[in-house]
């Protein structure tokens, strides 16, 4: 095993349990609330969740925050995507200025949005031919989206993505870690043709068949990925150190953070997966993380787009055990 | 067919149609904004739809209003449910003080309650073997359905419902009108044990066997249904002549509008279908409507509830539309 991955092992063994305490109060809390018990089924596990991951019987959603990371991608080149790499720093341009799709959802859900530039006009390498990128810039990359959480102060955190192409790196990074044709991991992407998806099946193919066979889960990361997914992957982790809790968005971020799952099992509790987009990747991987999404709207934007559509769920799943009286306080037997 | 039916008939006929204009409006922009065309999918759809039956290109959801309708079921002394019709009352108290779920939610959300009593303490008849209620009364409950929605000011309308018992009727009435075997559309509501719901299939097949071959569908909801569904459908008819754009709760409010539908199709076109419940019968009504809901939680509770968890979907839509720039808005070709 490499040392990143025997660096990223020791890190989420020691990383915090969540606060089981917590969780079992709210669950207690949302058997007494004035309602059949259960009635609220999921929303009732999720408020659970974050009292989890916050460490305290009465969660909230007043500070949330998503992170947008964005990169460029040399395997672009190989015409993978409908739209050309010019439109990565435009988008984050428009991210950033609050023009983006992600930007006007974080204002209606009432969460900061930070844009952060982990390879626009880099690209990485062509990942049919040669890694994604050395480990000085894998280095780098997660740095920076672990100190990205670190300098932020939110309960519940958004981690999203954009970059033009990044879909392949995905369904590498997916089709590397958990095996399965290659065709099963790759989609459509933004939107690609017939020619195009079968071009990028065999990209991700010729891509996963460079992999060291033994290759540890941050190996492939860096091997197959790209600049948004590690620092992605390197956002969770600071996250799961702080034990703070995550809402997933589609396809790409949920592949970024695969492999600390595949690291060591359970180190994703803190993540919930906003939402399944239409990659088929998407589900497959939602499948072997065991993770049910909140929403399926048939959303594939990315940009964090699916896990702010189902942010005001959380909020709502909050409201619904610490806002509504319990059969006790209203003065009722059951 | 009953003067009822043909009434109802009547006026849906003469009920506006959406506004195709405003919803192409929205369609247009949605595939001028800064995201490939089609990426946002079902929330571009639900925006459009907003414009449509608000006639407004710049659609809104500013003062969202959700009505709870709450009655007591003579067919509860069949011990069809798990609670006494006594919680009625006390839940329409805890709506109307704050302290329900619905409440909470709505809250949450931004939507005014209202909690409108069409029959606690005063059960319909026992579906069983007697009409739920007499034309008179009938005509009572869909005029206060309708008249609570004229007085309302709202941008969109949530329908929700409480009444120990009330799956019951729900299941009389969707069965009436769609056929196919009680089973299928009985759930365990609440919450009922096996044998609480094998009594509670009896009841359902033994009320739609008392309904005349050739009834219509005002006469069905008249028969086997309760105050608050009639309610809950005359706040749809309502909605509909103004124009209103409504968010459906789960299987009692679906059954209670689906005879609008089954009047004059197209009739429940200013509906959405806010989320599916694990009652068998809502997944079954909701295809017999062609209505995909917008979430599914495993949500049971009633109340409004589901719709409102879904509403925030409905903002969202708007603002990924309108909020976000166009590329050329923002100085980009495509």
């Amino acid at each position: 095993m490499s040392s990143v991955d025997e660096e990223l092992v020791r890190l989420l063994r020691e990383a915090p349990a969540p606060d089981e305490r917590s969780r079992r109060a709210v669950a207690d809390r949302a058997a007494q609330v004035l309602r059949p018990a259960g009635a609220l089924a999921r929303l009732d596990e999720v408020c659970g969740w974050l009292a989890a991951w916050q460490r305290t019987e009465r969660p909230s959603v007043e500070h949330p925050a998503a992170i947008v990371f964005v990169a460029d991608h040399g395997v672009a080149t190989e015409g993978v995507s409908a739209y050309p790499s010019e439109v990565t720093p435009a988008m984050l341009h428009a991210l950033r200025e609050g023009a983006a799709t992600a930007a006007a959802m974080a204002r209606v859900v009432g969460a900061e949005l930070h844009a952060i530039d982990v390879g626009t006009g880099r690209p990485t390498g062509n990942i049919v031919r040669e890694p994604a990128m050395d480990p000085e810039r894998f280095a780098r990359c997660f740095e920076a989206g672990r100190s990205a959480v670190a300098g932020l102060t939110c309960d519940l955190l958004v981690l999203g993505e954009m970059g033009i192409g990044n879909t392949t790196p995905a369904a590498a990074v997916a089709g590397t870690l958990f095996g399965g044709p290659a065709e099963e991991w790759t989609g459509r992407g933004t939107g690609v043709d017939d020619a195009t998806w079968a071009r990028k099946v065999a990209v991700v193919e010729a891509a996963r068949s460079r992999v060291p066979s033994g290759a540890g889960p941050m190996e492939i990361l860096r091997d197959v990925g790209g600049a948004e997914l590690v620092a992605i992957a390197g956002a969770a982790l600071e996250a799961r150190l702080r034990s703070i809790p995550i809402l997933l968005d589609g396809f790409v971020v949920t592949a970024a953070v695969a492999p600390l799952e595949v690291a060591v099992a359970g180190s994703l509790d803190h993540c919930i997966a906003g939402h399944r987009s239409p990659e088929p990747g998407h589900a497959l991987l939602l499948s072997k993380l065991g993770k049910e999404p909140l929403i399926e709207l048939g959303m594939r934007l990315g940009e964090a787009s699916g896990a702010l559509a189902a942010l005001p769920l959380v909020r709502l799943a909050v409201a619904a055990v610490l806002d509504v009286a319990t059969f006790e306080e209203f003065g009722l037997s059951r």
